[in-house]
C-alpha cells in the first residue's frame, strides 16, 4: 500500500520526505521501492542523509542503484564512498560499458567540466544520412533522457558540429548530415572550472554543452539542470562566506556542525576586538579630558565595518561577473572618491549631532568628523583592494568578505581614529 | 567590413562589447546590423546601456527590434519605456498576433510566472494524429526556437498533458495523441512568484514549464534560460542586501548611483553608533575605576555583529530553501544552545587573554566573559527572530541581514554589556 502510494510521487518529493523521517524509515522506503526510483531519490536527498543510507546498503545494492543512474550521478555517488567501498561497488556493476564510463568520470575533479559531464549523449557521424541518424538515435536515445542537441563528429571522434532534433525531423531523409549540420557549436574543455561553464551556458542560453579534450575529442556533455544546481550552490556558499560561515551548513544541521562552521570566524572577530582593546589601552592613559572620545568608538567601528563590507561585496560580485573594467588603480580611485562622498555626508551629520545633541566641544566633533572621513576612505580602499589582491593570487575573493573585512577594518579604523585625535587634540 | 566582422560574433558577445564602448559607437553598431541580431543584442546589454540606446531610436525602429524578439523579451523591453513611448511603439508593430500577445504579457507583474513566460510554444490537440502533429509542428516550430515539450490541450485549451519530440519521432504516424501523451505534466499558475517557479524547475530538473490560469487554460511557457537569469539575479540581490547595498548596482556604475545604494545603510549604522555613544555616556560618569571596560567595547560589538550576521544568514537561506523544520520556538531554542556553546568558548578565551595579557582584574575579566556569553546568545536570538518575523509578515527576510542586524546588535550588545557590568561590579 505504501509502495503504491509512493509510486504516485515524484522522486524529488520522496527525497524531501526522506530528509525528514528517521533513518530506519528511510531505509525501509529505499528497500521497498525499485532501484529505478530509489536511485533518483538517493541523488536528491541531503548529502548527510545519503551517507547514512549508503552505510546500510551492501556493495551489491549500491551497485544496483548506480546501474540505474546516469554516469554523472553514478560517479558523484561513488565519489562520496571510501576508496575501499568504491572498489567493492564498482566490481559489482554488471553493465561493462556503464562501468567503464563511470570509472572514467571518477578521475575528474568535481569542480570542473569533467566532474559535471555525463557520458550519455547522442552522437552521429558526419557521413551518415538523416535516415541512418534517426534509426541510430532511436537506439542511442534509450540511454539519453533528454536529447537536446545531437553532436556531429568526424571519424576521429572530434566534435565538428551539432544538429537539433527539430532540424532532423524537418530534413529530408536522404540528406547527408554533412549537408545539414551546424558547424558553429559551443563547447567547453574538460578541465574548465564549473563556475566558468555556468557562465558560458547562462550567457549563450544553452541547455546542454558538449565537453571536449584538447584534441577536440568529444568526451561528454553537461546539462543545464546540473548547472542550475552549481549556480545555486555557489550562490549559497558565497552568501555564507560573506556572513562568516565557513562550511556548507543548513539551519537543520547539528549544533556541532554549525559550531564548527561558525566558531572560527567568531574567534577571528574576537582577536580583532582584543587588538582594538590594546590600541585603546595605548591611548587611554594620555587622553585626559578627551575621554569622551571613547564613547564614539562604536560609531567609528560600525561605519568602518559597513563600508568595508559594501566595498568588498561589490568587488566580489564584479570579479565573479567580470564587470570590473580597467585596472586596480582605476577601481581604487573610484572607491576613494566614493568613500570621500559618503564620508563627508556621514561626517557632517555626525558633527552636528555630536555637538548639538551630545554637547561635545566643536574641536572634538570636528575630530570625530575628520576621523570618520578617513576611516570610511580607508575601509573602502581595504574592502576594494583585498578581493582584487586575492583574485590575482588565484584565491576565491569571496573569502574576503564578512568577518575578515570587518575585523581588519575594526582594528585599522580605531587606530586611525585615535591617531587623528592625538594629532588634532594633541594629548 | 565592421558589419562582416561583427556577424561572426554571438550576440551575447557583441552586447558585452557595447557595454564598454561609447554610446555613439553602440548606436552606430545597432543601426548597422539587421534587427534580427540587434534585437537580441539589445536584450543582453546592461539595462542602463539599453535605456540610453532606446532613447536614440525612433518608435518605428524599436517596433522593428521588438518584432524580431520572442514575446517575453519584447514585453520586457516595452516595460522599460514610458507609457507614452510604449503606446507609440506598440502601434508600430506590424504583426497583429505578435502585438496582441505582447500586450497580453505587459499586464503581468514582472516578478511572477506571467512576467517570465513567453507565448511561443508548441500546442497540439488531443484528438490529432501523430502525422498531423508533425505537420503542425513544422509550422508552429518556425516561431519557437526550442521546442522542449509539446503541450497537449483539450478542445477548451486546457492543459492536459505533454509529449516530447522524441516520443513523437519514435511513435507510429497513425497513432492518436490521446494514446501516447503523458498526462503527468508539471505546470505553474500565472500569478506564482518567480522565485517559486525557479524552485519548482530546479527541483524537477525542468527545461521548460507551461503556465496556466486557474481554469487550467494554457497561457504560455517559461524556459530555463530565463530562470537561470532569475536565480543569478536573486542571488546577487540577496548578496548585496546582506552587504548593505540596497539597489541593483555594479562595480562599473556611477558614483552617484553607488552612493544612493550605499549611503542609506551607512546612515542606519551611524545612528546606531550614536545610540551606542549615548549608552556609554550614561554609564561613563559612574564607572570610576572600571573605565577599563570601555576598552572592550569593540570586542563586544564585533562579536555581537558577527553572531547576528551568521544567525540571520542561516535563517534567510533556510527560509528561502524551505529547510527550516518545525516552529519558531524550536529554531530559537536551537540558536540559544548554539549561542551558549559558542559564547562559552569565546568567553573562556577572552577571560584568559584579558586577565593574563591585559592584566585586568579577575572580576573584570569574569564580567567581560559573562557579558560575551549574554551578548552572543542575544545576538543569535535577534538574528534568528527578525528574519522569521519578517517572513511571517510577508516581507523578504533578506533585508534583515547585514547592517540592519549589526546595527541593532551593536546597540543592544553594548547596553547588555554595561548593564551586566553594573550588576556585577556595582558602580
Ligand atoms: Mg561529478
Ligand atoms: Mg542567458
Ligand atoms: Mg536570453
Ligand atoms: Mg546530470
Ligand atoms: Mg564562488
Ligand atoms: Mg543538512
Ligand atoms: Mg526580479
Ligand atoms: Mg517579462
Ligand atoms: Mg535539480
Ligand atoms: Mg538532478
Ligand atoms: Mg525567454
Ligand atoms: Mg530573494
Ligand atoms: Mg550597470
Amino acid at each position: 500500500a505504501l509502495q503504491e502510494l509512493l509510486q504516485e510521487f515524484h522522486y524529488a518529493d520522496i527525497a524531501e520526505i526522506l530528509d525528514e523521517v528517521d533513518l530506519e524509515q528511510a531505509i525501509y522506503v529505499i528497500k521497498l521501492l525499485d532501484s529505478e526510483t530509489t536511485s533518483e531519490i538517493l541523488m536528491e536527498v541531503d548529502e548527510d542523509v545519503r551517507e547514512k543510507i549508503l552505510k546500510q546498503l551492501s556493495a551489491k545494492e549500491i551497485a544496483e542503484e548506480i546501474g540505474e543512474l546516469d554516469t554523472d550521478d553514478a560517479a558523484d555517488i561513488l565519489a562520496e564512498l571510501s576508496e575501499e567501498r568504491q572498489e567493492q561497488v564498482i566490481s559489482q556493476i554488471e553493465d561493462l560499458e556503464h562501468k567503464a564510463e563511470i570509472q572514467e568520470l571518477l578521475a575528474y575533479d568535481e569542480d570542473t567540466a569533467g566532474g559535471l559531464m555525463a557520458k550519455e549523449l547522442v552522437r552521429v557521424y558526419e557521413d551518415w544520412t538523416v535516415e541512418q541518424c534517426i534509426t541510430e538515435i532511436r537506439t542511442q536515445a534509450e540511454d539519453v533522457k533528454r536529447v537536446h542537441s545531437i553532436y556531429v563528429v568526424n571519424n576521429q571522434d572530434q566534435l565538428i558540429g551539432r544538429l537539433s532534433l527539430k532540424d532532423l525531423v524537418t530534413a529530408k531523409s536522404k540528406q547527408k548530415i554533412t549537408e545539414i549540420y551546424i558547424s558553429n557549436v559551443d563547447s567547453v574543455y574538460v578541465n574548465e572550472d564549473s563556475e566558468d561553464v555556468a557562465k558560458v551556458m547562462a550567457k549563450y542560453d544553452l541547455e546542454a554543452i558538449p565537453v571536449i579534450d584538447h584534441n577536440k575529442i568529444l568526451l561528454g556533455r553537461i546539462t543545464i539542470d546540473d548547472i542550475v544546481d552549481v549556480i545555486r550552490e555557489e550562490a549559497d556558499k558565497d552568501y555564507q562566506m560573506a556572513a562568516g560561515i565557513s562550511q556548507d551548513v543548513e539551519a537543520d544541521d547539528s549544533i556541532l556542525k554549525l559550531t564548527k562552521a561558525r566558531l572560527p570566524w567568531l574567534l577571528i572577530g574576537m582577536f580583532g576586538g582584543l587588538g582594538a582593546a590594546s590600541i585603546i589601552e595605548q591611548f587611554n592613559g594620555s587622553m585626559g579630558d578627551f575621554i569622551v572620545l571613547l564613547s564614539f568608538v562604536p560609531l567609528i567601528q560600525a561605519t568602518a565595518g559597513n563600508v568595508g563590507v559594501q566595498s568588498s561585496a561589490i568587488m566580489v560580485q564584479g570579479l565573479a561577473n567580470g564587470t570590473i573594467d580597467g585596472n586596480i588603480l582605476n577601481q581604487l580611485f573610484k572607491e576613494f572618491l566614493l568613500g570621500l562622498v559618503n564620508g563627508v555626508a556621514i561626517a557632517c551629520i555626525a558633527l552636528l549631532v555630536t555637538h548639538f545633541v551630545f554637547g561635545t566641544p566643536y574641536i572634538v566633533s570636528i575630530t570625530i568628523g575628520i576621523a570618520l572621513i578617513s576611516v570610511i576612505v580607508m575601509a573602502a580602499l581595504i574592502g576594494t583592494f583585498i578581493p582584487i589582491f586575492l583574485d590575482k593570487r588565484g584565491i576565491d575573493p569571496a573569502v574576503a568578505t564578512g568577518p575578515f573585512i570587518t575585523t581588519s577594518n575594526d582594528v585599522f579604523g580605531i587606530l586611525i581614529y585615535f591617531l587623528i585625535a592625538k594629532c588634532i587634540l594633541g594629548f
